[in-house]
Formats: C-alpha cells, structure tokens, sequence
C-alpha cells in the first residue's frame, strides 16, 4: 500500500536515571513534610532529571503551535468549516486568540508551524512554513498522505528543534489547530490502544450526536480500509493523519534526541505522544503533560502512558492553551526543588 | 462563658451581578467554543464581577501568611513539635521555604503575620506583629481564646487590609503556618457543617492512626465543652481557635468590604473562608478558591462552599502554596477575557 522511502532514525538515549535517588532524596529533606508538594513533587524530579544537575531553569522555552487540515473535515465532523483552521492561524499571528495571552502571561514564545493548511499565509516572523500540502487525503477512503510525506514531515521538525535548541531553548511547549484532527487523533488511539471506540472518540469542539456518530463511522471505515497499515507506528500514522500531528511526532523525538524538555497539551498532543512513545519508547522520560481536559479519550490516553497530569480544568480548547497555563507550575517545580532550605539546615527531623 | 464585648461590624456589599449576562456573553462570545477554557472562564467570571469593568489587572498582590500557635498542640496531635511554629516563621522571612519560591515565581508580595506564636520575632520588613497571645488556650479544656482577642484580632486585619487598599493592592492571597491548626479547623468544620468527624478530621502533615484518634477525641471533647458558644460562630471561633484562624476571618471580611479578591489556599484557610461567609454570606462572591488539596476534610468543605477550585495537584503544605501556584490562573483569566478577539470579529459562528 505504502511505496517504501528512507526512513528518518532518531538516536535517543532516555534521561539519565543515576541520579534518581538522589533527585527524591533531596525532595523527601526539603523543609516541608515529604511529599506535601503532591504532584509538583514528580514533576521536580522529571525536569531535574532531563536537564542534569547543572541547569536549574527553563531557558528560551517555545510554543510550537502546528497546524493543519483534514480531508475527513469535508465530511462534516466538526461543527465548524473546514476554513476554520486558516481563519485561526491568522489570530495566532496577530496575537489576539487565547494561546496569544496565555504565551504572554507565561513568558514563552509562540511558533505556529503551517505544516499543511487549505489556504498558506503570508510570510509572518511567527510563522514556519513546513507545508505537506493543502490537506490530508480523507483517511476513510485513502492514505491520510503518502510515507514521504511523513518522513519530510519528521525531517522539518527536527530541523526546527535543531535551530531551537542552538538557540538554547530547553522546553518545546506542543499545541495544534487542524478542523477535524480530533477525528484522526481518535482513529490514531484506537489503532494503537485497540480500546473501544467509545472511549477512543469524543465530541472535540463540541458536536452533536449525529456528528458523533459520523466520526465513528469514518473512524471505523479508516481502521478497516488500512488494518495491514496498523501494524506499524509510522505506516498508521501515514493512513490516519494528519500533518501536524505527523510534525508533532517528529518534533517530540526531535527534542527527546536533543535532551529538552517536551510540554503536552491536550488530547491531541496526547495521541501526538503516544505515536511518538511507540516509536521510540525512550522518549516518554522527556515528557511532561500539562493537564487532562474534558475531550473522552484524554483521560484513559493518559492512563496508556503512565502520566500524571499537573492541571485538571475541564479545557477543551487545544491551541496549547493547558500547556502553557502551566509552564508556571513547571518553573515554581524547579524554583523549590533548588531554592528550598533543607530539614537538616533548619534544624528538623520529621 | 463569653463575657460580651463591642462587636465589629463589616459592612459588605456583595459584589455587583448587575453585569453578570453581559460578562457570560463576553465569555461566550470570544474565539473559540462556549465554555472551552473550563473552570478559567467562571475564574474571569469572578475577577470581572469583583474588580468592575475598569480594572483588568490584578495589581500589588499581597500573600498574607497568617502564623499561630496552638494550645492543644501539646496534646500530641502533630508529628512535629510546637516549636516548628517558630521556625518556620523564620524560614519564611529568610525567604528559603517553599512559599517563599512560589511567591516569586509569581510576583507575589509575601507578608508574614504573626497573630500569636510561643516565641517572638525580632522586627523584620515581611513581618506583621498582630500578636494576640503565646498560643491559644488548648480548646478541649477551655476556650481557646476571650472574644477580646479575637476582636483585636478582626481590627488587627481589617487595619492591615485597609493599609494594603490604600497602597493599591487588588488581591490578597491566604497562607497559614501554626502546628495543630488542623485540629481547630477540623473542630470549626464539624461544629459549622455538622459533617461526621471522619469527613472533618484528617492527617493534616501527616499523622499516625494514634494521633488521629487524639485529633478526633479533642475534637469531640472541644465540640461538648463548647456546646452552648456553637450557636454563633463569632463564639464558635472563640471556643475553636486559632489566632490565625480569627485573624484570617478578618482579612477576608475586610477584604470584602473593600471589594477586593481574596485568593483561598487549603484547608485551613477554606475554613476560615467558611467562617467568613458564615458571618456574613456577601464575602462569598469575593473568593476565588485555588486548589483542592489531599486533607480530607478540603474537598467536603469547597463543596458546602458551593467552590470550584482551580487546581487538583494533591497538595498537602499549607503556607498558601496552592494560592501562590494558581495566581498565574488568575492572571492568565483576566488577561484572555480582555484581550482575546470576538468570534463576529473573525467572522465566526459556533
């Protein structure tokens, strides 16, 4: 089905874990009772462990919003156009949708990565042009894009990580605009997880139950048409799209091959993480996930990776909007972990 | 048992609803889905309706960290001593406990309060010196302080909060700091909701099976001694302690009356909060709840306080950390409420 190409290796070495007990030794001697930081606590000692011992702060982070369109978005799977995706990127790049306050309150700068929308942009300095075409084929029928595609797709990420870490940014902060991604980001879990379609398919933006039941149906359609595809993480993600969640993969090994720091966001980004996971197992330490939002499939999605999210507030917006709310709960992990007195300074045995 | 003494009153206005449909129009008018940013968008909801439609800032924010000691911390109801109290306080205005990092992390101003701990401190720029005592009565055997002290411990606040208006400041932010203060808010809790002692009582910085069973039978023992002062909760405070539990009450009474936000850490100060609304139900609208954290008793407590807390991270310290952690929520509400495009600016209909 698919026409073999070169196929993109990513070298990752998993965080270093000698120092582990270490990282949760000087957490349990903290001034404060052991483990009273809950989840912060974890969250500390991942990002202790991903940057070493030497680096005590996030540095230039970025947000990476990627964007792209959907050839089952013609199938009336969302509630709004299929116009809607170009339409966001242009608020994107004049700075006034929700992400735009969000990066700004947070600190963190944003990228939006057209990796294949209806309409291209004008040229923007916050704009990357990593275009895979106009938009994915509709995965129910055909290939979501063809395994060129996907490789270009991984190549372009990974340059863009290059030129982001060369600049010294540590943490790449994923978002995503795409109508209809919601579609193939379940068909994706589904084909990886084999949970039922129930769990696996949600109502995205907000759809009726006739649109639900069309995703499903496109979703089954998909899975049966490429069932010889599913054997393998690159070929389903060929066949079920979309481009950028094929740039978030690359993206997510990319930084996890560079030793950053890689923020998820929502239910998309999510199943972004899963492929990426699957591909290279070693990439899950570099992993921090912001929040589970109200999108059904988020929650048992993150259960398959072992994660523990920081924010539980019912978002449902995508954009990046979870991970940076909580880039700040990241830097207060870090600013504990090395600011704090310890029990022994302070004179107290608890 | 009371000897009566001048009563302070606030005098509350609830804050203006008057604009409750146009700011629920707003929300739901912005770029993306009807309620799409979860418990964010009734957080807007909140600030717009307490600061008014002209200011859309929080500015000079102010964590207050109220500290007291606790009469029936002698009774073996902690696992640290009461001394720690003491040394925590210092800790904070050295400025290498955890709070001290979170309110840097967040541009938050940090105040220490002493409202009555076994040992003074010397003068410091973050230390308030609203001592009402050494430490409260142990409240199982008598009351845990005179309704003088905690009217001096109401005009303490409420000067204190006048002087932070004055200087410009918004919000204040609550923290507390007093070994045993689990069990006198555990005994409020019980005498105000009347909920059984195992939804009220729990293991506070972490206790043995022993120490909780102490914890329940003085509470039980303070619940009958004082059954006549429950009928009130000005005597009921009295009776229950603590000094920073009071002072904590008058700050927000104070704070509402100035139509300031007032940021709720755990369960300590939700109990405060509880007070506070019981005495006068139009402070309510003035709180925003930060988080709901691990001690049993935090999540029974929002849900009579009809809160919705912004953050689940299973934090159990205190000191105002969960308020100090969600501060950047708030900021980042307001700043999506006002800055954000309309979907009839872009041209969009959901």
């Amino acid at each position: 089905m698919f026409t073999r190409v070169n196929i993109m290796t990513f070298n990752i070495s998993p965080p270093d874990g000698a120092n582990d007990a270490s990282i949760q030794a000087h957490l349990d001697s903290r001034l404060k009772p052991p483990g009273a930081l809950g989840v912060l606590e974890a969250t500390a000692a991942s990002l202790v462990r991903i940057l070493g011992p030497s680096t005590h702060a996030i540095r230039s982070p970025v947000m990476l919003l990627f964007a792209g369109d959907h050839g089952v978005s013609a199938e009336g799977v969302s509630i709004v156009a299929p116009s809607t995706t170009h339409l966001m990127v242009h608020h994107f790049l004049e700075g006034n949708a929700s992400i735009n306050s969000f990066c700004r309150q947070a600190d963190l700068a944003l990228k939006v990565i057209d990796c294949g929308t209806l309409q291209a942009h004008a040229p923007h300095p916050q704009l990357v042009d990593h275009r895979l075409g106009e938009m994915t084929a509709p995965f129910h029928r055909e290939p979501a894009m063809t395994l060129e595609q996907l490789e270009t797709g991984f190549e372009n990420s990974r340059r863009l990580i290059g030129e982001l870490h060369a600049d010294g940014c540590n943490l790449i902060a994923l978002g995503e605009m795409g109508i209809g991604n919601t579609t193939s980001a379940s068909a994706l879990m589904a084909a990886l997880t084999h949970l039922p379609f129930d769990v696996c398919i949600g109502a995205g933006s907000g759809v009726t139950p006739t649109i639900m039941k069309r995703k499903q149906d496109i979703v089954q359609l998909g899975l049966q048409r490429h069932s010889q595809a599913l054997q393998d993480t690159r070929t389903t993600l060929a066949a079920l799209g979309g481009f950028e969640i094929v740039s978030m993969v690359g993206a997510i090994l990319a930084a996890a091959e560079k030793g950053m720091v890689v923020l998820v966001d929502g239910f998309i980004t999510t199943v972004a993480a899963l492929c990426a996971c699957r591909m290279a197992p070693e990439a899950r330490g570099y992993l921090i996930f912001s929040h589970c939002g109200d999108e059904r499939g988020h929650r048992p999605l993150l259960e398959q990776l072992d994660a523990v999210p920081l924010l539980h507030m019912g978002l449902r917006l995508g954009e990046g909007s979870g991970a940076a709310l909580a880039l700040p709960l990241l830097r207060s992990a870090l600013a504990f972990y090395y600011e704090m007195a310890s029990l022994e300074e302070a004179g107290l045995v608890l």
